[in-house]
C-alpha cells in the first residue's frame, strides 16, 4: 500500500452540521494542527442543516473535483455518533474522504465508480479518550491528520466492501420517454438543484418542459440576467445540474418545493 | 510589466454574497489551491446581503489597508454574472483587486486616486468550462491564483480606462456651511456608518450637531462606554468614518435609518 | 524571559462577538499577516452573542487543550473597549491568551492553577492610530502577531497579579450531600452544559438524579442514539461536562433553561 506523496501543505477540508457559534469546528482544527502543524485546513461549510446527510452529500459532490489530488475531505453529519455505525476512510478519485458510513460520500463513489474503503478501527490514530458524542474531533479529524502525515490508508483498519448508499442520483426514463428525476438540494438562495445533468437534457431545449407538481416550466436560460422579471426558469447550474431558479427570489418558496420532490422532463414534439 | 515579487505565501482574500451554507466559497478555495498550493486564503466575509454591491464596496474599503503589499482581493457580488459586464483586475495601492466591473472597487480607486485596470479576457487563465452562473469560481478565483503565481497583470487582458463607479463618498458643503453626507453602511450591530471623515469634522465637536431625518444628534463620544444608557450618539468608528451608535442597541432600528439616507453636519455657533 | 521557540507556522486563534457579516475579523487577520506573514490563523468563532463574556470563556475553555503548545489565542468580547479596563497577555498551560481583562480567560486560569499575566502597555506593538472602539485590531491582533514573531511576553508590559475573575466553575457540596452546580453554557443545539464534571458524578449513575427547577432528570446516557424518542437525558459531553440533552430537540427550550441557572445532583439511596 503506497504512502501519500508528501505534499508541502496537505489540504484537509471540513464539512459539518456543527454551526459556527460553538467550539466544535475549532476543536477539530486544533486536533489536526497538533498532529500535523503544516496541514492547510479549508472549511467547506459548518452550516449543513442538523443531521441532513443529503445536504452534506450534495455539497461535497458539488466541489470535491475543484480540489487538488490527495486532498483529504472530512465530513461529519453523523446522527449515529456513538452507536454501531462504522467510521470509514474512502480513497476515491485520487482524493480521500473521512467520516461516518451513512451515505455521506456515496454520491461521489457512485459518480466515480471505483474506490477503496477502510473501516477505521486502529485506535492508535484516535484522540483519547474517545468521547461518545464527538467523533468529528476524536476519530475523523485525528485520522485525517495522521493520513496527511503520510500514514497509509491500510494502517487505519481493514478494507470493507459494503458501504451505506443514499438513493441514486440516476434519472429514470419512463415508457413515454419522459425523464423522471428529483430535487436533490435547495441552496440558500432557494434555487432547486435537480438530479438532471446537461447530458440528459439533449441539445434542443426549445422542445422540452420541466414538470414540478402541477407546474410546467418552459423557460430555459443560459444565465440569470437573461430571465425576465419574476420569471421562474431553468438554468444549468455551477454544479453541472439543472436548477430551477427565480430571478432575485426563492424558487423553492414560489413552488413550495422540497428536497426529494419528483420532477419530470417532458418533450413537446411541436415546440412550445 | 513587472512580475509579482514572489512572496513565500501570497495572500488571497475572498469577499462574496454566497453565504456560508453552500459549497460556493469552498469551490473558489479549491480552484485557488489547485493552481497555487501555497496561497494563503483569508475570508473577509461571505455574508454580504445578496447583490448588495455597496455593502461589499464598504467592507473592502474598510479593511484593505490592513493587508500587506501584494495582497490579492477577490470580491464577488455580481448580479450581472453571465451578461456583458466586464471582469476586471485592478492594481491599486500596491495591492490587487479581482472581480466584476460593477463599482465594487470604486471607493478604493477614488480614495487612492491612481490605479491601473485590466479587462480579464485571456481565457487561458480561466477554469474550463466557464459556467454562466459562477464566475467567482471559473474566472475570478482562477485569475487570482494565477496572479499569485507571478503572472503579470498585463497577461490577463488589455488595459481599460472607464470603470463603473458607485456614487462618490465625497461630502458636499452647502451654501450655509452645513456638510451634507450620507449613511454608507449599516453594520450587524445596527451602527450607521456615514461618509463623514475625521478630517471633515474639525476639532471642536461641542459646536456641531448631526441631523438625520427630523432628529438631531448632539452627543459626540470617544468610545462606547462613555455614552449614557439609551443614548444615541456619534463616534469616530474603526473604519475612520463618523458612526451613529446606540449603547447596546441598534441605532439603525431606533432611527429607522437606511443605507443611502442623507445626514447633515450643522454647526451651532453658540454651542449646545 | 525566554523567547518563543520559533515554530515553522505559529498558530493564532480568534474568538470574537463580531459576527461574520462585517470586516472586523478580516481586519484582525490583515493586521496579523502584515506583521507575521507565516502566521496560521484559526477562527474559533465570531458568533459569540454580543458582549457575552461567559459564552466566550466557555468556548475557549472547551477547546484550548486541543491546540498545540505555543498557540496564541486572541479573544475579543470586550464591552469595556476604550474605557480603563486593562489589555492583557496571559501565559498559561504552555499557550498564550491575549485580550481584555474582563474574566474571559479566568476559567482556564482557574483550571490550570498557575499562570503569568502581563499588562499590555508597550505601544510599540500596537497598530497606530489606536482606535477607541476596535482594540481587537489595534492592540490584541497586533500584539499576538508580534508575540508569534518571537517577542518575549515581558516586552509587552509589566507583570500583573490581580485579574478579573468570573464566578468559579467549582460545584458546591451541600450539607445533605447534594452537589449544587449551574448551567454554564447553552450551545446552538440547545444542549445545556453544566459545571458538573465526570469526576464529580462518581461511578454509579443509577443512584443519582439531576434536579433543574422543578424537573428531575433520571436518565443518564452514554451517547445520543441510546436515548428514547423525546427523552430529556444527561450525557457527558465532549467538553468533559455533564450536559442536559433532548433527542433531536432543544433541551434548553423544553426546560426553559437559561445560563447561570442552578442544577443539583441528588443521590437516591434506593435507586430510581
Amino acid at each position: 500500500m503506497e504512502n501519500l506523496p508528501s505534499s508541502p501543505k496537505p489540504i484537509i477540508t471540513l464539512l459539518t452540521d456543527f454551526g459556527s457559534q460553538d467550539y466544535f469546528a475549532a476543536a477539530m482544527k486544533g486536533v489536526i494542527l497538533s498532529i500535523n502543524p503544516v496541514a492547510q485546513i479549508v472549511d467547506i461549510t459548518h452550516e449543513i442543516p442538523p443531521q441532513d446527510i443529503h445536504a452534506a452529500a450534495f455539497n461535497l459532490l458539488a466541489t470535491y473535483e475543484d480540489f487538488p489530488a490527495n486532498t483529504i475531505h472530512v465530513a461529519v453529519v453523523d446522527p449515529g455518533v456513538g452507536s454501531s455505525r462504522m467510521a470509514v476512510l474512502i480513497e476515491c478519485a485520487g482524493q480521500f474522504f473521512v467520516g461516518p458510513d451513512n451515505g455521506i460520500f456515496s454520491w461521489i463513489c457512485d459518480r466515480e465508480g471505483s474506490y477503496r474503503a477502510f473501516h477505521l478501527t486502529n485506535e492508535k490514530f484516535f484522540r483519547h479518550p474517545v468521547s461518545t458524542t464527538f467523533h468529528g474531533r476524536d476519530i475523523f479529524a485525528s485520522v485525517a491528520a495522521a493520513l496527511s502525515n503520510g500514514v497509509a490508508p491500510g494502517e487505519f483498519g481493514p478494507v470493507i466492501k459494503n458501504l451505506i448508499h443514499l438513493d441514486s442520483l440516476r434519472a429514470k426514463i419512463l415508457s413515454d420517454g419522459a425523464i423522471e428525476a428529483s430535487i436533490i438540494y435547495i441552496d440558500c438562495f432557494g434555487n432547486c438543484i435537480t438530479s438532471l445533468t446537461r447530458e440528459m437534457l439533449g441539445g434542443d431545449l426549445s422542445r422540452v418542459k420541466l414538470v414540478v407538481s402541477d407546474r410546467e416550466i418552459t423557460s430555459f436560460r443560459r444565465y440569470y440576467r437573461e430571465a425576465e422579471e419574476h420569471e421562474v426558469f431553468c438554468v444549468i447550474g455551477s454544479a453541472g445540474f439543472l436548477e430551477i431558479v427565480a430571478a432575485n427570489r426563492s424558487a423553492a418558496a414560489i413552488l413550495a418545493a422540497r428536497r426529494g420532490q419528483i420532477v419530470s422532463l417532458v418533450s413537446q414534439p411541436n415546440g412550445k
